[in-house]
């Protein structure tokens, strides 16, 4: 029944829905996931890296880009559709630097990666862009903020966000459970990589996650880092999970 | 039977209707709610806030947009488009102060959004916004002014007016049950308030509420006032309940 | 069997018909209706306000507009594509005034709406105007003169006309048989409220007249007067009715 | 059958036809029918007045144009198309006129006019239009000259032409029989009205009929002269009928 | 099942034709005949003139035009679409003697007339032109050449030709058993009417034929040389059918 | 199964096909044939002319034509389409000595023309080139060079090749047997006409022959010289049978 | 049922495919394999020559390209479209040296290739490429790296990598399971050499192989070289069987 109003442009079917849109938002599902969390000072990014295979070097299928000083930008969705968003972002900031001599707020960026996505869904001899995007960044008073656009062109502000995959909204529940106002640095890492060990099965491999943290460089985490953190996070779940068998009226994430 | 009409661009149906027209205002259906009510010397917006993620920042999924000092827009429908249409508003606000050294009227701003959204109705090779607009603003000589756009890209003038969402037609009979004229501020936002509690279920915190006033600049209600509010409103209500129960003769909202 | 003709752009049908303009005549047909009416020194425009909503600011909704000092236009049909039209006739009228400094005669404004309305029926990528208008206006010499266009683009001269509604042909057969030569001022405002009256069930409310006399502004009967025009007529009509019962061989208007 | 090769473009069926083309010339019948006679001097043009509603001011529906001070055309077809055609045709004379400081040729004019109506029958994005002109004029040596063009953009001269309604074909039956060389312009006159007399039902009132001979300006019969010239057409067609009846071997037009 | 190969532009279908292409030559074949034939001195151009109404003026219908002082084109196929080869060829003309101050061969006006009706096949949004042309002329050695082009672009050399209708293969072969080396100019004007004779019916009336000679002007052969050539040839027919009725064993045509 | 994926522009089907191209490739095996063989110092162009009706002069139909003093093309398929290349390629060796002030290399020609070939696959709103081209030439160092295009846009150097009708496979075969290194232009020209012999009827008068040759002019053999080589041919064929039908064991081919 | 989906231009099916991008993918699998292995101080590609005829020139379809000095590109797919790419990314590379008076890095021209990929996949009127490509080079610090494109627009790097053929799975894991760390040059050959013969039947002639080096020009190696390295590979593939059938506990390839 749908078939009829997804061709040629992106236009409304009678119950209102713009399909092309919908389909995209398909395509971030059919991706890998990201996940982003605000701590107090910081924000950190992660996302899975699913099926490298074995030669491959995971440094050019990278899903955590540096959009400018002080916005870093993840993915969720066809990797060649976000290169596009991630080169026009970089030289809109280029070009604000240039103009004004100060950089883009994050929001300023958040809203242009928005409304270049929304383009896409309103003029005719385009598609949208199957792509999710998870916008990270400190702002001249230090706050980290945290902003997610979708396939429509819509923006928003986030505490903590999944975006990507089939179990996003898994993610975001256990989000919801775990997130705590002024997360500590090394906590809200923690966290991030808890959530992407909720869909990543081979561990510290498949992931990456970039700290963001007023004042100072984005930083990606290294392997041995992260394979540090999942052992000790793994450990603590079997302790959990012993514990529970132990005395099944415990909470399973302590 | 219609589908035949409504592929390509924005043609017209064998009886007369745009379909493309018609299918977007039932995206607009398909989104939340935003009222509008026109006090003595002021104006009050307020729109629900529908299903916002437990750690989403509420703040960026605004749907209260000031469009330049005395004019400010609530829309209901697609947000991406929506955005679109906001900062169309604003650089035409812009561009006039700049030109008349003079600031637009509010029915300016309202005639400017709803041209640019016919034209989307009637060239090939784009779709109508899937958006209706609610714009207040105050007018040099201090009266306070409500218009109303839609997809066809029509607009009006309202002493009150309630779109976008299922119930809306539910929302404007009970904004003609209660509407006065010379409503004082506090009374104004009240009714507002009131109306958007006919479709809100959790209260407060799923609403956003702007008050425009002539000769000062637009204030957002906080959320401590509109749970007060809120809170008010529902006690006046179970009040009236129980003395409708006690005397069934009585009218339900006095 | 027409479903094939009404695609993409404005075709031929094996008939010979224009679908798309056909299904603009339909557009038209589903709105209100307009009445012109000329008199010896003046000509009358009035059109029907259905479906005002109670809170609606009716002066928003104007279906009469002035396109220049002396030309005024009103309009059944699809109200954002009028407001087109009146836009780029009012941008014709100064662009002439600049260029020859002196006003066009309202034939040649007729000549330009209809020769817009003509382009978007032959060109692809656009569908034809949902509008019909009635243009009156006053020229040099001093006479009054009333034009009619259609959605194919077709422009006419007329003594008295009704366009738009489900029951336009009938309110012309009424103008036909009502309207004489050299009508007073007073006479062709009579005819014209009367002829509205024939689709207009709540009265004075629902209407919009325009007086347009040589020499003097364009102006807009109030309500006050509308009411009693249409009380008066009321009265005239009952008393007909009266006579009618008593002598039925009498003509019911006389 | 003819289903597939009539939409979007003017494109050529199995069997060689442009089914848009020979769609358009199917409008041309629709339409009310024109008339062309050549005289010695002079040369004729009439047309069909088609249901003027009583209230409407016959002279805008003109179907007889001047196109420049020695060219006239009538047309046969849709009203709107013509009128481009028209206006078209006035800008190349006034811009023959500023290049080469002469009047175009009527054959100009002709072939123009034809070339204009053949590139919508050729091009992606428009239709053809859905108009047969004939097209009447004196050269500078005196002759008078009558061309014709039709919806595929073919020009061609006549002795006597009539094109368009469902009857030009009897129309020009009737000319072949009574069409004779070194007409006097009465008599031209006198053939034109008896043709159109042969389509139109109520007499002078429906047709319109332009003069053009050489050195003089054209000129449009008045309707007294035509109601004179109908009324002696017809008493002199019922003395006809009479002597017909009377003895039914001799030809019923002499 | 060649339905799906012809639409919006030219394609080619699975086995390889260009179905709008063949439908243009079928349009050709719809159309009138023309014939060429190169003799010693001169090229001879005949063209069937097919159903001329009584009263329309043969000259404005005319199928062989002057391109150029020395080049003639006869054409079969669609008239309108001749006539924007034909003016083309003459601008073509008249630039290239603008550009090298000398007059451009006659294969060089078939290459570009051929050049022009391939390019209607390979573009999209427009449709090829439905015409053959036969081009004739003379080069500056004195030679007379005979060109001919098709819908599908192509161009060739030819000795002798006919084109267009739907007994243009009839007519060739008449002309390869007629035609013979260093024909006189009377001997090619008798091959050329006697071939255009296989398919006219009514005579001379029914043809036009052009003599292109090397250094004079081409001349149209006026009704009544071809009136007594017809009666000429058709005696000469009469003839020899009596001998072949005599005597069986002798050739058709001696 | 196919019928969808053929439309409009050139797309892939779902097993990686490129209709469009396969069916340009289908309209090459519709023409006739053509044949390239390089030899020690010159390379041989030959092709079949297919179907010269009787009266054709037979060198408009040049299906070898030179592109730049060194560079000859032939050509299988249809042949307008074929000039459309031939023109852009001598525009390309004119501005290429313009820019450089050298001839272009035979493999710059070839690269071109398979370049222009590719553009039209791959843009919509045209078609594939139904053309393959032998281009043969001579380069600086005085070898003589060969390449192939074809409706895709691949180009490639041969020894000796075979393009068009459907035949060539067997053609290419036949080559594959005959081919030798070191060929003296002599029995190039010997094996050229061999090979064109196999799908060649009615001999030396249905074919073309160029001889290109290092340091001289291209030239075209003329029909003597081609019916004396085909005669020695057939003889020597002839021969080779007879031989073959006494000692059955001997080769086909000496 | 993926029918719909695959028309016009690349849009999304409803489970979020880009059809035309995955039959591009297709095409690529149609095509023959491309190999690109990482060793110490160098890269090699190889790629197989499949179907070579036995008269064609092996050299101009030739499947290894050089980009710039230092970058050279090995591709799988669609030869005509991969020249388009070659030429695009030359372009590049020379204007990348005019603007910045340096190479542009070997990452650089994969990124570009693939952004030029990305662009044929979300634009209208065009078709994505057919093509993966395999990109070595050696960066100024003496690193030899890998990069492979696809048809979707995304590139990565990798330490050896097979695209293209139906068995470019199987030649990934034969290099999974050979391929180590700080290959010699002589080693890193004679794995691409073992790996293109994985799927080349008919040994060293049907395969190209080049080498990258820092700081020396990359070379081909010529047919002797390959034949010999294919004979050694081939004894020693022979070798081990017998090994193994000797003592079948041992692994196959040592």
């Amino acid at each position: 029944m749908a078939s009829r109003y997804d061709r040629a442009i992106t236009v409304f079917s009678p119950d209102g829905h713009l399909f092309q849109v919908e389909y995209a938002i398909e395509a971030v599902k059919r991706g890998s996931s990201a996940v982003g969390v605000r701590g107090k000072n910081s924000v950190i990014l992660g996302v899975e890296r699913r099926a490298t295979a074995k030669l491959q070097d995971p440094r050019t299928i990278k899903k955590i880009c540096k959009i400018d000083e002080h916005v870093t930008l993840a993915f969720a969705g066809l990797t060649a559709d976000a290169r596009v968003l991630v080169n026009k972002a970089r030289l809109e900031c280029q070009s604000y630097r240039l103009t004004y001599e100060d950089a883009p707020t994050v929001e300023y960026v958040a809203r242009y990666i928005a409304r270049t996505q929304q383009k896409y869904t309103q003029r005719g001899g385009v598609r949208p862009f199957g792509v999710s995007c998870v916008i990270a960044g400190t702002n001249p008073d230090g706050s980290a903020v945290l902003y997610q656009t979708d396939p429509a062109g819509t923006y928003s502000a986030w505490k903590a966000t999944a975006v990507g995959g089939r179990n996003s909204s898994n993610m975001q529940e256990y989000l919801e459970k775990q997130w705590a106002d002024d997360l500590e640095e090394e906590n809200a890492i923690r966290l991030t990589v808890k959530t992407l060990l909720e869909v990543v099965d081979s561990g510290a491999k498949n992931m990456e996650v970039a700290v963001i943290t007023q004042g100072r460089p984005m930083r990606m985490l290294d392997e041995a880092t992260l394979a540090a953190l999942s052992a000790s996070i793994e450990a603590e779940q079997e302790e959990a999970k012993k514990k529970a068998s132990a005395g099944s009226g415990e909470s399973k994430e302590s």
